[in-house]
């Protein structure tokens, strides 16, 4: 891919543009053992000789466009993101900040609603809004309201989850169907109407996380398939772990409303973005143990396992077609639904 | 003051009116007892039953105009700012995020310049930075770069340091000038030359904390003046201590180019933003020992005694001017310098 001396909105797709920002950007400057993990949340020993309790911290920043959709708004999408950012690495989700840069002129009645949605999503998660902060800047310099959360878990004992711990053999789970999230918010931001509204699926998935665990502590790989969809989370675990991932195409749990729309808008579910969904990755001899334990939850449900890690080809993910035939599935590249979160 | 139904430019002042926005928009609904302690990090332990190790966490979102300014970046302000308001709590810093908002169209050289800032602020603060976030909206959806921190520290056994700590008779010791960033920054935005250039004063304060602590790890209160200046930092204290607080304006360090750009522009100098002092609040049997310590290292080498805490009037601040009379001095009221941090 050409070079540019601009960023571009692709820089933000969460898919193949934004690795290569993070990877020849941020990466080599501000280069430790800590940042390098690239996991949804950076894990670290509390103490320097590495003892004591292990603890997660994440951020993001959500700039979602328009503040409110079918299904949640900014408020909860930023709560949630950020509880799901610490429940992939199998942490705890404890405590949260939360930052506003507001335009001037925005009204109240608009903060007050997403200051409410971050509390109910924070009870929901069981996380407490510990700290944060406020800056207003001149209307034209900002659009309505972007909001960062920063979040801090603990990690259980023993709990190790990573991108590079998918080993062959192992068998991918997606917690229920794809694409919700961003049908939702395209469909709110454009005026379409679908014969199925699609709401989305932004949630707190530390639950779901919490019953898998106990039902084994030795999940391999979590990832929660946000900007860049599913193509973008395998194609992430698959590099990271030096293996293949295969998948099934009719195994993939699909809304209606969301494959007509795709049909309709020439998208890929597989690369729409998703705020309430986790992929796991765990040995086959657990696989039908985790299943269950999701499926009796109210996140995972429609948990289904979708494929499994092969040998090869390395660092790439196979797909089964529906139709029969089998496509390399790459990351996303380019932009398909900017300021989706 | 009236009330409002939209956000103004002044509920980011930091003065009166961010107060006021904090208090009954974001405190009620979000109220738990580490948020509602009121300090520059939250502080909590890590543990449910409140043992083991306590933590420090904290969050800014930096919008500040223009991006480069004599003495600082955008880049160098959000580590620092961080790092400052985690070692106001007494905390060592140890752990930030940093989550970019960028506008479309931003040269990257831009971006690489304050990525190098951020690590070479991070290097002198002894900070890793471990986890971040690109988010990338349309050009005039924001105005080039908002950059968010959130930071983690380490609270030493034994250090109780809050607003609310302020005694009668306590010592109230300044680190050095004030004014200095407000006038850097304003200067490099309007174009303004003035006879002795004013550098902004963005500092990591981690070290001078240290060496106040070893001195005496009995310290009060310490707090960095950042928005709302001195001026609205001592009224917080007078206000969260329930003591009044006397201070003397011949004893206030002030750069002669700042005094220079306050008489030309009508600033008084004690509501101008600093981003690399603080303010001690410290027994007066201490005061001396504290001082001394804070003048051997390089941010505090001005330090000065600048008053002291008193009974009447509970809750304000007054200052014995120059000219020998006595001024209340009331929180910043309505919003002077917009965007300068």
């Amino acid at each position: 891919m050409a070079r540019t001396s601009k960023i571009l909105l692709a820089h933000g797709s969460g898919g193949r543009l934004s690795h290569d920002l993070v990877a020849r950007e941020f990466l080599p400057p501000w280069a430790n053992p800590i940042l390098d993990q690239l996991n949804d949340s950076a894990v670290f020993a509390l103490s320097k000789d590495g003892g004591g309790p292990r603890l997660a911290f994440t951020t993001d920043s959500y700039v979602v466009k328009p503040l409110f959709f079918k299904g949640g708004d900014i408020g909860r999408l930023a709560v949630c993101g950020t509880v799901d950012d610490l429940a992939m690495v199998g942490a705890t989700p404890l405590y949260l900040s939360a930052s506003f840069v507001i335009e001037e002129g925005l009204p109240l009645a608009t903060m007050r609603t997403v200051v409410q949605s971050m509390r109910q999503a924070a009870a929901e998660a069981g996380v407490q809004i510990v700290t944060g902060d406020t800056k207003v800047v001149e209307s034209g310099a900002a659009d309505g309201l972007f909001v960062n959360t920063a979040g801090l878990g603990l990690l259980p004992p023993g709990v190790e989850i990573g991108g590079d711990r998918a080993r062959l053999g192992d068998a991918v789970i997606l917690s229920g169907s794809i694409g919700d999230h961003g049908i939702a918010v395209l469909s709110q931001r454009e005026g379409l109407e679908f014969e199925a509204p699609v709401a989305s699926d932004v949630a707190p998935l530390n639950g779901l996380v919490a019953a898998m665990l106990a039902a084994s502590p030795r999940i391999h790989v979590l990832r929660d398939p946000t900007r860049g969809g599913l193509a973008t989370s395998l194609n992430e675990i698959a590099q990271q772990s030096g293996v293949g991932i295969e998948i099934d195409e009719r195994k993939i749990p699909l809304k209606d409303g969301v494959w007509a729309a795709c049909e309709m808008l020439g998208f890929d579910p597989l690369y729409v973005a998703n705020e309430g969904k986790l992929v796991a990755v765990v040995a086959s001899e657990d696989a039908e143990t985790v299943l269950a334990a999701m499926r009796s939850t109210r996140y995972g449900e429609e948990a289904a396992i979708i494929g499994e890690v092969v040998a090869e080809p390395a660092g790439k993910v196979l797909m089964k077609t529906g139709i029969g035939g089998t496509r390399i599935v790459h990351m996303l590249v380019g932009e398909m639904l900017p300021r989706i979160c």
